[in-house]
């Protein structure tokens, strides 16, 4: 037994209870220089509050303190997979950003469209922030060449950046980067980091040398860099290690695509918070294992919208009642990374976490916020825990020895 | 240096400081719905309470958050030594249990009586759940067989469980089990998992037949199952990691089975709690480390008695002047796992901690209990640091690094 996921593998059992895991993105955050209160505890929510007062609290740390995560990571290490071990490729991590459907034996890129001087040296590494729709144009126009039997699909995602999908052959992702990541050199050639891989080199190197042609009138978006040649890696699934019926809620793709790697089952959904919730309460019968994705406190973090966030969390708070009332066994809440608005981007904040069960002795903590979290019977806590504590709580875990 | 013990057994130092450690088996509890009050906070415990207003308290997880430990598994980590690396086969356990003395090279296996038709496929797994004396009759029926210089030793343990040792010869625990673990098809043919152990499945497999005979008569007992092969684990001993000579005072064989096994000496004792602290005191001044367990709490909880634990945690406190009284260096008080009574089984649920020395930075922790515990100085943490931290608090160790 090597880690913690075998150990959990082994004693995992079946059973009727049911867990909703309920992900506020970006959830932390950092106090209003006005009011010394976070955006947390800035948002009035009697329901979150109520929940904390029956269940017990803490702090968690989706990698380790001091480490901001990005998206994939943070959501690793709620469903329990270790996100240091468990890597997801840049390519294939953008691909399911953007909901493409990956296949076994794909090799996803994630791409720049760029700018070259004459000399085919790097001017801009962005290609002046091209708009996303120009961005759709150009990728119509590379998408679907075929080399030696293999097809590059590209399709766009935002601004400058695209995705390119090799498919078709022996492909492998042991392929060095083309994007030098720096201007006034020129884009590298590929090469191959394992024999192996000599044959997908090869045939990147001549996508690009295809693509530097097609693309010669459209400066300043005229050259692309490829980074990231990745493959879909296979995890265990959560059905596997929890003996779970897990399905995921999510309106954005990047979720999405993060809980199909897991094995989650992926529920139709409409995109307001009142239209997860309907999800949930739709399809509450079939699942024992919620992911409910919230994404709103995460783009308000980022917008730098204090208000804006304070008020998508009240939003949940309202909402909070109709999973109440499903009357779940275990109702965990947390958020996947910190996002003070403050900051505006993602940061190392640990996450309040808030676990409720009949049987997850309550401690003190009467309020849901990251100060009263500090004193929660948790403590502050890898988020990897998490998972192995609703499943405890669902009395759904074997002891382990005699 | 690959792990925490290697560590402390390079900085360890021999000196006349003592250490006690005090476990009251399965300590930690749930509240009462009436009172909102756990086992632990409801006994009055003057004693434990003074001690915690003197010391330092926490809350530990043993095995991590989430997993319910075996007495095996929790007393191990109490010892230091991390339960998922330190295994011990089942056979092993069960023989332990039951004080019977193994020796090196023993391969034990437990065994059930179970019942077979005339098809010889399983019927009933415990063979109608026989009686203890019932059990320790046919066991008796079954001891001593000789197979290729291979003796095999059968003990009863209770109802339809026994123990079956196999002692001469090179023998090998690397057997599969004959107990398919469910009704309806034949027992198993034992067969080897390493090819070292084909003499030992080929012996086993003629002891379960000669088996069947001698039982033809006996239903519902007329055959068994075995399982869980296993030899004595060589575990490094507590003297050679903390340079302590360590004596273990309980009235349990299991206990006294654990305690073997990492090197304690074991005392003769009766087996009330009052019998057990003068155990402690007539012998105090021969050993260093005490390892003083008391059963009470764990089974009462196991009953689901809560006023019976309440009452059993109110005589240890009682008798805790005594030990007090002795003026260790080091005092520890707690216990191998939660049993909460409401849940009446071992649970997850972190166990209260309390350390007391000279000089162990106290908290503001006044009261000993698990709401308390959550804010005491030693936070949440891992049962396997417990050792070091009362190591150190009795200074025996040396720094570590210049």
């Amino acid at each position: 037994m090597t880690n913690n996921l075998e150990l959990i593998k082994e004693i995992a059992r079946s059973s009727p209870s049911k867990i909703i895991l309920l992900v506020i993105d970006g959830l932390g955050g950092l106090p209003h220089p006005e009011t010394g209160k976070t955006e947390l505890e800035t948002a009035n929510t009697p329901n979150l509050d109520g929940l904390a007062a029956k269940g017990i609290c803490g702090l968690s740390d989706p990698v380790s303190p001091g480490i901001t995560p990005g998206s994939a990571p943070g959501h690793l290490a709620l469903f329990g997979y270790a996100p240091i071990s468990f890597n997801i490729g840049r390519g294939v991590l953008e691909a399911i950003g953007i909901d493409f459907d990956l296949q076994p034996g794909d090799a996803a890129t994630r791409g720049n469209f760029c700018t070259v001087d004459k000399a085919g040296l790097i001017t801009d590494r962005r290609a002046g922030r091209i708009s996303t729709e120009k961005c759709a144009e150009l990728c119509q126009l590379l998408d679907g060449l075929v080399i030696e039997n293999v097809k590059i699909i590209v399709r766009p995602v935002r601004e400058h950046r695209f995705i390119a999908v090799f498919r078709g052959g022996d492909l492998s992702p042991d392929v060095s980067d083309s994007d030098p990541q720096q201007t006034g050199v020129a884009p590298k050639e590929f090469t191959p980091t394992q024999a192996i891989a000599t044959r997908t080199a090869i045939i990147a190197n001549r996508f690009v040398a295809q693509t530097k042609t097609t693309l010669s009138g459209h400066s300043p978006a005229n050259m692309v860099l490829l980074r990231g040649f990745s493959q879909r890696p296979h995890f265990p699934t959560m059905g596997d290690i929890y003996k779970l019926k897990p399905a995921a809620i999510a309106s954005y793709p990047m979720y999405r695509g993060l809980a199909r790697l897991v094995g989650m089952e992926i529920l139709e959904t409409g995109s307001t918070i009142e239209d997860e919730f309907r999800t949930l309460t739709w399809n509450y019968s079939n699942y024992d294992f919620f992911f409910l994705h919230i994404k709103g406190a995460d783009s308000a973090g980022e917008d730098g919208d204090f208000a804006r966030k304070v008020a998508d969390i009240e939003e949940i708070d309202n909402a909070l009642p109709k999973l109440i009332s499903l009357q779940p066994d275990v109702i965990v809440v947390t958020g996947d990374h910190s996002t003070p608005a403050l900051l505006k981007v993602h940061s190392w904040h640990p996450v309040p976490v808030l676990l409720y069960s009949q049987w997850c002795r309550p401690d003190k903590v009467s309020e849901f916020s990251e100060s009263a979290c500090i004193s929660g019977g948790l403590g502050r806590f890898p988020a990897t825990q998490i998972m192995p504590l609703a499943m405890a709580n669902a009395l759904k875990l074997n002891k382990f020895g005699a």
